[in-house]
């Protein structure tokens, strides 16, 4: 297993998303991740099902597997300063409060970078630091509102439909992470302190760069689609089978004629009305019809593999654990597990690709509240007593039992 | 401006979309990148909208702005000595091939690595190197059917629909920046090659990570909630105003109530049907009903602003063109000129973050085809006469004056 961030250090004020998952994928590729906070603990710990214990829910364990949990009140004055000797000890700091927090806590990017000189610190909020907008709340779907997104998806003319999962949180937390480590590959033996501000909407609307960016460059307007691909080719298309839907994408005259093939439907090729591309689209709705009819002979799982065996791009539509359960993905090592001693058929994500044969990943798994919070202290100087007067307990109260806090 | 990868060169085989959007995040961070084309070019040349010139078209200026492009014939043995020159040269060879094209083209890891000791490769396919999809075509939305992301999106038992642009690609080529670029970021002496393998259906499951993660984890299946957030909250959603539509997120007592007060109709925080979370869950129907009776009295924009003032988390449905006259994006600094003669307005993205005050950026134009082929063979030491008979034509002959070829 290769963990390329080995031996650089990550410490998280952050919560809930985008921040947990620009953490995250650094914590998957080796670096160690600290994860400050609050006692009440980061609000994802009761998100998403019901929890492993307490505040172990499946939405936390699924972004924090592998970071240790140190629990500070950053408004007190000798917690503050642990926060600060953390920021000595890091390479990066990642924060995603609301603009002026961190600067009210003694923590902003200036006091750190005086601490710590080379350290890389990356804000992320819903809109930046910087700009009239910049206090405002924000959420995913909000984002997913203001940035065009959500006229998107679906048929044309349909109501605003939101992307059903929070793709602007996920993009946004991995730009980030592509961000901080783009400034800790820097050549060179100058190794500046940096700010990286990183917004929600910039995010959303870079991530829509393949139909914003021909917008920015040409004004050609982006629009509602359904499920017909830019080609508007008819048999560019999802459709209903036997069981299940499938997309196809069957494009250029060659793969019209292999679909044509694979559905022993040779007459749809040389039928008039079909002739070409542009007569297909003419007359679009009679030959997704007569598809229709020929995909109902089978399953969209069973065409998925005649299709592809004749080199027509198809793929049957499935729910993500249908997704999970291909016997394709045992082959990619795309999860580990949680590493939950009560639940032990409990897994995670690692980082998504395979870098040097394998899945980076970690040993560790996802922290208790507050469960590292002696140790840390400890790694960071301070001795027995100094700990039990800043957290106000005898040191080993804390989760000193794994997943059974 | 900062570019925190100036110094790195990057040679890019790829097409289309997920590659040549990997090495646009490399590029606007200050890499060098060497697109290597075919003499019929990059599919995307002529895509999205009229052209700027010939194989100019939008959707290629929109990720490919700052590149530098040398055509190549990979299947003639003088060719691929070029090929393997620029392998020499750079530190970083992206392609997106169909997994085994590489190797038969000479170029594949264990070659290159022999060539270039300490190479990082990036291979970004459909299904991965490895696995029985491995030889399937993809593209994005076959990828979003088979992936689960179809089954996400819209109201609950509604048919599958996409995500209105190619999201799984544009996902996949930023997970393959940060993998490239957190292996050049490895601190220490011993910098060994690396490959990184790179899947679009692996992309997809990551990406979904907040969702597909709870039921890795535990079980909990992932479902279509339409606007409705996870919260189940009735008051955080989308709905019709006097003139377009506003997404709000009113989870908590005191939003709601704040909300309430927004809307001029605090009897609705007094009514008993809606007096807690759990009620206004009960009664959604009838609190919609009221929600969009209220926000009749003023336009979606209208109520953002009145909404944020009130601490009520709150964004207008836009389009993309709407989203980017946003006066908010002029502090962002989020686009760049495409740098075209003829076309001095149009505009590119950067990087999406601020990095040191700044976004990075580029001050080269997207290249017409082939553009840099002299320029570049020069570079890796050729001299004329060898340069006019390798490319079969005198130096200087292509495209010697901008971006009127």
């Amino acid at each position: 297993m290769s963990r390329p961030l080995e031996g650089y250090r990550v410490v998280d004020f952050s919560h809930v998303l985008a921040g947990p998952i620009a953490t995250h994928y650094l914590c998957m590729q080796g670096a160690e991740v600290v994860k400050v906070e609050s006692g009440k603990g980061d609000t994802m710990r009761n998100y998403g099902g019901e929890a492993f214990a307490d505040g172990m829910g499946p939405s936390f364990i699924s972004v924090n597997t592998g970071k240790r949990s140190v629990v500070l009140d950053l408004k007190r004055a000798s917690h503050q300063t642990v926060a600060r000797k953390l920021v000595a000890w890091a390479d990066v700091v990642v924060e995603n409060f609301r603009p002026g927090v961190m600067q009210r806590l003694g923590l902003d990017f200036a006091t750190c970078k005086a601490i710590k000189p080379g350290i890389v610190y990356c804000s992320i909020s819903g809109f930046g630091q910087s700009g009239p907008l910049r206090e405002n709340p924000a959420i995913d779907q909000i984002i997913q509102s203001m940035s065009g997104m959500m006229e998107l998806s679906g048929e044309p003319g349909s109501t605003p439909m939101r992307v059903g999962f929070p793709v602007v949180d996920t993009f946004t937390g991995l730009l980030a992470s592509f961000a901080i480590v783009s400034v800790l590959a820097r050549r060179g033996e100058k190794k500046e302190s940096q700010y990286i501000d990183l917004a929600m909407l910039d995010a959303a609307l870079v991530m829509m760069m393949s139909v914003a960016g021909p917008y920015l460059a040409a004004g050609v307007e982006p629009r509602k689609t359904g499920n017909v691909g830019y080609s508007k080719s008819p048999t560019a298309d999802t459709f209903p089978t036997a069981e299940g839907d499938i997309t196809i994408g069957a494009v250029r005259q060659d793969q019209f004629e292999a679909l044509c093939r694979t559905l022993e439907r040779m007459d749809l090729a040389q039928d008039a009305r079909f002739a070409d591309r542009k007569l297909r689209q003419q007359n679009a709705a009679a030959l997704r019809d007569e598809v229709i009819r020929a995909l109902a002979a089978h399953t969209a799982v069973e065409w998925e593999q005649r299709l592809n065996a004749n080199g027509v791009a198809a793929g049957a539509v499935r729910t993500i654990p249908q997704a999970l359960a291909l016997e394709h993905l045992q082959h990619r090592n795309l999860t580990q597990p949680a590493g939950l001693h009560d639940s032990p058929q409990a897994r995670v994500f690692r980082t998504g690709f395979l870098s040097g044969g394998a899945q980076a990943g970690t040993g560790r798994p996802a922290p208790h509240l507050g469960e590292h919070s002696h140790e840390v202290l400890a790694e960071l100087g301070y001795d027995p007593g100094q700990i039990e007067s800043i957290l106000g307990e005898p040191a080993g109260a804390l989760h000193q039992e794994g997943d059974k806090p």
